[in-house]
């Protein structure tokens, strides 16, 4: 029997684990994978305000560790459904695969997944110039070439954002044309240190001697050629998932899959609340989450005591 | 000559300078006071997700240093006034007392003042007991007793939030009924470790050994009686004031003074974007200012690069 089960111990589940339990709640998080989030992968943070340099690993245990000692209860559990409990007292229950938890309210913090680049062996350069995020980690490509792949705002976006200081910005597109549109767009093709590479699809990625990026192999499907970019940075923006499927019926999403809330992260089921990069919003990065998670915690709690009356 | 000039340095404010350095931008952050804004004077912060604990004053220091090592400049002067710039090729001016500063754009992080306490000697104690955030501090005060001024709606969701883990909670008002209306005050009013004491006002505050506040002395103005309060905690909940008159006619404002924005940080002027507590919003803590400093940056810097195109 809880005052509040967090869905989620990313920044935004264990930012809200934070504020909940200093509340004196009684707070639950479930996690169904390792806690962090997705930025427990990244080698380098330099964009969190008030910590100047620190890894996705060590960051996120702190923050762990930070809701841990305040009291949360922190269990690795894969959460299947929330439904209305029947039983009078409590609102909502939490279906884990063997249990299930009664609580007053559920804040759902579920994260993202990043779509990831489709070749054997990717995944190991993540980390070691493979990035899903260029306002994140573009600044520690400053003057050298990096790789966009994608063809949509997010790419067009990410390149223009590159090309601001790295050398060279390739942009690869599996398409003709962008489907990015408008003025953006237009002034990314015309950038003088932005390639772009239409109808392009990656077929491979090299290391260097200490398993870093050092290059791309990207296939023509139009003329069957492969060309080969000695870039250090990979930008992908192919698209993000975020993982609601289970709280379909539940609470309002978009056609995304996103869940509808705005700054005050209420949902449409009275009771829930969403924090983080699961709902709809425009900027997603560490802080935002952080914010989303003690907003999300502040309106839980209020609801938890206004019920005690 | 710069792309974004940011007023104020606190949270918001330095925040969104880490974010337009990294990107890149000619960043300018003019600060008229110390540093830090309200947060500097804490003596503990233990509700920022991902630092366990830290005194107010490193956690601005950290977060200044971060930004002046990744490229922002910060100056020491105070704003008068944003006008658009006559300049063709810079929008915007930023006019201090000796300078003016054209600018592609302008983020304003001016924060708030909290109403002080108006007796002799009040303000040592804050960060000796004297908060004007539950939220923020409540939890250092587990057990004990505290008091609450003021009888609006931040008074009595402060009084309510205490109430869930405090000894003994007194609510002092200066008028005979609570202003704060709805179930949430007669909540509070029926609370059983509530206290409220109407038409009263603080007299006093007296100290320990240490100088930290070991009672309040308050005045019924209805009976002319004096009452000690025995608390270690004292909460002013009496208002808070931005500090936007400068930028009257320049950005469109609500009847209290704060910028109108919703989370992503426009205002009613084209290039001028606004984060941290002197917008409109709910829920003004340190994360969120930090969010809304991302958030504007990231909105500032896309300008800057659209309009090179």
């Amino acid at each position: 029997m809880y005052d509040v089960v967090i869905i989620g111990a990313g920044t935004a589940g264990l930012s809200a684990g934070i504020y909940c339990a200093r509340a004196n709640m009684k707070t639950l998080v479930l996690e169904g994978n390792m806690y962090g989030g997705q930025i427990v992968n990244s080698p380098k943070i330099e964009n969190y305000p008030g910590i100047q340099s620190i890894s996705g690993f060590e960051y996120s245990t702190n923050l762990y560790n930070q809701t841990k000692s305040l009291g949360a209860q922190i269990l690795t559990k894969k959460v299947l459904k929330v439904e209305r409990s029947e039983n009078s007292g409590f609102e909502w229950k939490v279906i884990t695969a063997k249990e299930e938890f009664e609580t007053h309210t559920v804040i759902i913090a579920t994260g993202l997944v990043h779509r990831k680049p489709d070749v054997p062996g990717a995944l190991s350069f993540e980390g070691k110039g493979l990035s899903y995020c260029a306002t994140c980690d573009g600044a520690f490509y400053k003057g050298k070439d990096v790789v966009v792949f994608g063809g949509g705002n997010t790419a067009v976006a990410d390149a223009m954002f590159l090309s601001n200081y790295c050398n060279k910005v390739h942009l690869v597109h599996r398409r003709d044309t962008l489907r990015a549109t408008g003025t953006m767009a237009d002034t990314v093709l015309e950038s003088d240190n932005v390639i772009f590479h239409p109808n392009c699809v990656l077929n491979s990625i090299k290391a260097d001697e200490n398993g870093k990026v050092s290059s791309v192999v990207i296939n023509d499907k139009v003329d069957g050629n492969s060309y080969e970019l000695d870039v250090k940075g990979i930008f992908m923006a192919i698209g993000q998932i975020p993982s609601n499927e289970i709280f379909e019926g539940t609470v309002d999403m978009d056609d995304a899959g996103y869940i509808i809330a705005d700054e005050n992260c209420l949902t449409s089921a009275e009771g829930i609340f969403v924090a983080g990069d699961c709902r709809t919003k425009n900027v997603r990065q560490l802080t935002t989450a952080a914010s989303d998670g003690a907003v999300a915690a502040i309106a839980a709690i209020e609801k938890v005591m206004a019920g005690r009356s």
